[in-house]
């Protein structure tokens, strides 16, 4: 039984959203990196290994520990390497086929001298998110970076890798569509220069971002996509166009605290420790920090059923008691939040539990 | 030795604030009875009963129980009560003096018919922060939801409880004052009402606040205060002119991952998952997830000597790279992150640590 604000997990559409992903990438022919950090379940990660899947993405190194230590032997860490988890690093390197990042040449001397065995090293570009990595169009800074690397024995040089997260801040499917190609365009450039001045040595392109992946076709040039949003999706991706409503797969179960019909509001025992503060943009424009909507037995229930989660504190979440919710909910039952960020929700809160009630494990950092 | 985000404490700053608060409640002559949801940590809740506190404030059951697991023995859950965890209700019960609080006469019946030890009850009112409560001028609601209560023996009736959290967007300190005098204003006659109706019947006003606790003075017909965020404060306390920099008790510790001065900007390892994503506005009006400072043994550095936190991801924080940060800062360093509202930080982050290396425990939630 549900007493306190817990994540739910619809396994049906998990298991449909990995299915479409997978013909999607099968069809582009790639090699397929999903990214871990959305669920961070060895449980989850399972139904990739079931495709055939042996390649992950993670985002920290306790994350590619864990998946280590649940027989994931091909890991990238998708973030500019933490020299300070040299420890870690070594450990890792030594039982797993560990993939970093670099973004800059300081970190190779200090990393060369730590490192007891070989490990993938990936050159992070900035295709113009402005968030991490080396600008597209710095060729010069890009390939003397790379040469350093290849210099090393304790490197394989695989190429170049970008997370375009501009398509968030897109305004419709089809700029999400221009972004991606842009990129894609901004990436091969990079590749072609450097096959010029390297043209015996291999090179990769790899690319990030749920909403790409998910709307372009024709990954021109591309060896390895990394999307991870697409397990769950969210109401950030509803608005921007990326996913159906029958798509999200996760929410958070909430008590309800109170009802103020006399103000159309209601109060949910759901704050920002349960639901993280991230925001998206409903169909009026407003900046919400998620959807509520009835909870029932076989799932929870539509959109158009539910209202705004208008502001939220510590423990308490501020929703808009629209008619159909004032229909629906009653103070001391339960309702459903579609979180705004679904990564943002399962990192803030513990284990999920599936509609019929069984556990989903997961990682938790110390 | 750090490796990854982490909680740091100045203890030192811890005592000095809740001495300053222990000294201004002395003042006043009222009961202190402070929130513990801002430091979740049983070590911490020992410097208060060090000065005497007996009685204290939590958010939630699951806290109310770490509490009383820890020796505490009158707890209020400031949070319209939960009946669906009804077991653990009737557990503290039977254990602590626990207060809890109602806002509508709807979980009466359900509560009364579960409980088998009586319990405190205070009737939340809404003075104007328009998030729970009934609102103060609905002066017959309130007096018979009270009636409602001191009918069923099962429960005490206490009194009037609010959480004036306008003060939060106040645009001065005298702004933040008037607002805690309106306030009282609104709970004060609401209490006169009451004593006019059931002039035979004790009746309390509580009030919380950190804000409003700090600046204002004269706390007339107030009987208890319930403070919390006081012990750390935070950047929204600073800009809100609640506190001076030198107050500030708490910062997460960050690796720094790049540095990027072509664009005048860095990044930390430390993002929305261990920060969380709240946000507070500068000097100049920006809004901000944070201030990156310089990370010394002695210590982290002021507010001058940074920069601001501008964007956070799921691990990434993107920051701006001052000049004086500049000259501070080395990849593969650590720098120290002055968090916009430390309650969230606290709770998105695991163990605190003192800056001495020692550590600090708290609550897990499961």
């Amino acid at each position: 039984m549900i007493v306190r604000p817990t994540l739910l997990l619809d396994s049906r559409r998990v298991e449909r959203n990995i299915e479409t992903m997978a013909r999607k990438v099968q069809g582009e022919a790639v090699r397929w990196r999903p990214h871990m950090k959305t669920h961070q379940s060895a449980q989850i990660a399972e139904l990739f290994r079931h495709r055939g899947v042996e390649a992950i993405t993670v985002s920290s190194l306790s994350m590619a520990k864990y998946f280590a230590d649940h027989g994931w032997r091909d890991i990238l860490v998708a973030f500019p390497v933490n020299l300070l988890e040299r420890e870690l690093l070594v450990e890792l390197a030594s039982c797993v086929h560990l993939g970093l990042l670099v973004d800059s040449p300081l970190p190779l001397s200090q990393l060369a001298s730590s490192l007891e065995s070989p490990v993938d090293l990936w050159i992070k570009i900035d295709v113009g998110y402005r968030r991490a990595g080396l600008s597209w169009d710095d060729e010069k800074g890009v390939l003397s970076l790379a040469e350093e690397i290849m210099q090393r024995p304790c490197f394989r040089f695989r190429g170049f890798l970008t997370h375009g997260g501009q398509t968030y801040s897109a305004g419709s499917p089809e700029r999400i569509r221009e972004i991606f190609r842009e990129n894609l365009d901004r990436m091969n450039s990079l590749k072609r220069a450097f096959s010029l001045r390297f043209p015996r040595v291999g090179v990769e392109i790899s690319v990030g971002d749920t909403p790409g992946c998910r709307l372009a076709e024709g990954w021109r040039g591309v060896d390895e996509v990394r999307p991870g949003n697409f397990v769950f999706y969210d109401l950030q991706q509803l608005s921007l166009g990326v996913c159906s409503q029958e798509e999200i797969a996760l929410a958070v179960a909430c008590p309800v605290a109170s009802l103020y019909p006399e103000r159309s509001q209601g109060l949910l025992y759901g704050g920002a420790v349960h639901l993280s503060k991230d925001t998206f943009l409903d169909a009026q424009g407003r900046r919400l920090y998620g959807w509520v909507v009835p909870l029932r037995e076989e799932g929870w229930g539509r959109v158009e059923e539910g209202g705004g989660l208008l502001s939220l504190s510590q423990e308490h979440g501020l929703f808009e008691l629209t008619p159909p919710l004032a229909a629906s909910l009653r103070a001391g039952g339960l309702a459903a939040v579609l979180p705004a960020h679904s990564c943002l929700a399962v990192s803030a809160l513990g284990a999920y539990q599936t509609l019929d009630g069984r556990a989903v494990e997961r990682l938790r950092e110390a």
